[in-house]
């Protein structure tokens, strides 16, 4: 069996990683902010600090280390899952972290596996908890193991109601060759030859892209754009997206500062389902 | 008298800069390049060795050490009259160079001055020279010293006729946000606050952006998109040009590897005049 169920535990040795002003600035940019979000994508703008936008901590962290101990299998047939971050506070525009990954789950899910794992990452200066990322990975064809399922979807997470918030946002067709430039450059999402080998006519998104133009429509609606009030935000990626597609936030509030979510495609499909945003 | 026309001949001590593959990418992205020039986009598309903008040069080399020497002038009152830039092959993906800067003109224009200044860049590694960059500088206000006037533009340089090709590129509203990350952070481009204090009523794209899209229609059309046919390129630039506005770069081939060209706004109006680029 090509996964590895006992390397559930395994922490990495900590690994020590920095961005600068400027990474900031492109990440901002890879997610679709622009004019009206100069806070985000500009750092001289007169009366305008340079700020952060929460959802970069999501190409922060090195995993690596980690990643080579769920044992073997084809990277072709990993997609992301899903993807939780927690920040304890606002983000620097600079900034240097160590963080250590665990593997904190492997679910057997019959057609596929299920990895996740947790990365702690902390300042390198004050040693002080910033952010944590929790990952799912799934991969088709490596289930089978008779392991646990793991949880199911929570049906009951989005209400069953009209939202109470919408937001449309707009990415272009070359969306995904600037997201790739703040780190993550699999060919999947640039190379229409190599997508047409994953089985796509065509490249798809980032689904981290697709969580960061959400995470924008939810920093905008429920924390009055303010990144110190943004605290967690999770969603399972449920469809691919193609650059150039209309993105749609749809959001109902549950009360204590948590937001449910959904993303949808272009036409209107979910493209990020069960989320949960949490603010302070 | 603020300028000082005896700095003409100055030459600055030599300075290095270098380039990474990912600048190269960025570059790219910042004039327009995106899912239909993956030689330039990407850098691991089966198939496609990475290839740089040959217009990249004008980001490369440090001007600042002999502009210091040019005497005091307010900043604000200062646009980019013209570029040339020459190089002496296809740029490799990353690299050294050594640049000498040298103040080669000053022009009195009566209402304005024209400082040009010629930095020619050599490989760090071999000592060749790869590239140079001519650029021409107008400072309002700053003329009246009784200097020479300077060459005048060349009414002929246009042939007076349509033109034998014809290319149209959008730019997008962020397509100052994205450039400047290639390194002019000069709020004129970013800041609406900035850019009212200069007289415009929003940001301006960079100048060098416009020419960078102006040389990607020149490669492809005059080049057939092989960089190391892309001689020499030059340009003056004759009226501000706002993101999102389309450009539109007309040519006509003057025979011996040589073509004139001017680059038009969204309205028609002309942004870059007596356009000449040189092939091999």
């Amino acid at each position: 069996m090509p996964l590895n169920p006992d390397a559930v535990g395994t922490t990495s040795e900590p690994s020590v990683s920095s961005w600068t002003s400027k990474d900031a600035l492109l990440y901002a940019l890879g997610i679709g902010a622009g004019t009206g979000d100069l806070a985000f994508t500009t750092e001289n703008s007169i009366g305008i600090d340079q700020q952060v936008l929460p959802t970069m901590v999501v190409t922060l962290p090195e995993f690596s280390g980690v990643f080579g101990k769920i044992g073997s299998f084809n990277p072709a047939m990993l997609v992301h899952g899903s993807q939780r971050i927690e920040l304890a506070g606002p983000l620097p525009v600079d900034g240097e972290v160590s963080t250590k990954a665990t593997i904190t789950a492997m679910y057997d899910k019959g057609k596929g596996a299920v990895v996740e794992i947790t990365a702690n990452s902390s300042s390198v200066a004050t040693g002080e908890a910033m952010f944590t990322n929790v990952m799912q990975a799934y991969i088709r064809g490596e289930g089978g193991w008779g392991g646990d399922r793991g949880p199911s979807a929570d049906a009951a997470a989005i209400p069953d109601r009209a939202p109470d918030h919408e937001v449309t946002f707009q990415t272009s067709v070359d969306q995904a060759l600037l997201y790739r430039l703040s780190g993550d450059r699999n060919p999947l999402h640039s190379d229409p030859q190599f997508a047409a080998l994953a089985g796509f006519n065509r490249p798809i998104l980032h689904g981290l892209c697709t969580y960061g133009f959400t995470g924008r429509a939810l920093l905008a609606t429920c924390c009055d754009s303010d990144p110190a009030r943004f605290a967690a935000m999770e969603g399972r990626f449920s469809s691919p997206v193609f650059p150039g597609e209309a993105l749609t936030v749809r959001m109902w509030d549950l009360g204590d500062g948590v937001t449910a979510f959904r993303t949808h495609g272009g036409d209107d499909r979910v493209v990020v389902d069960q989320g949960r945003c949490e603010t302070r």
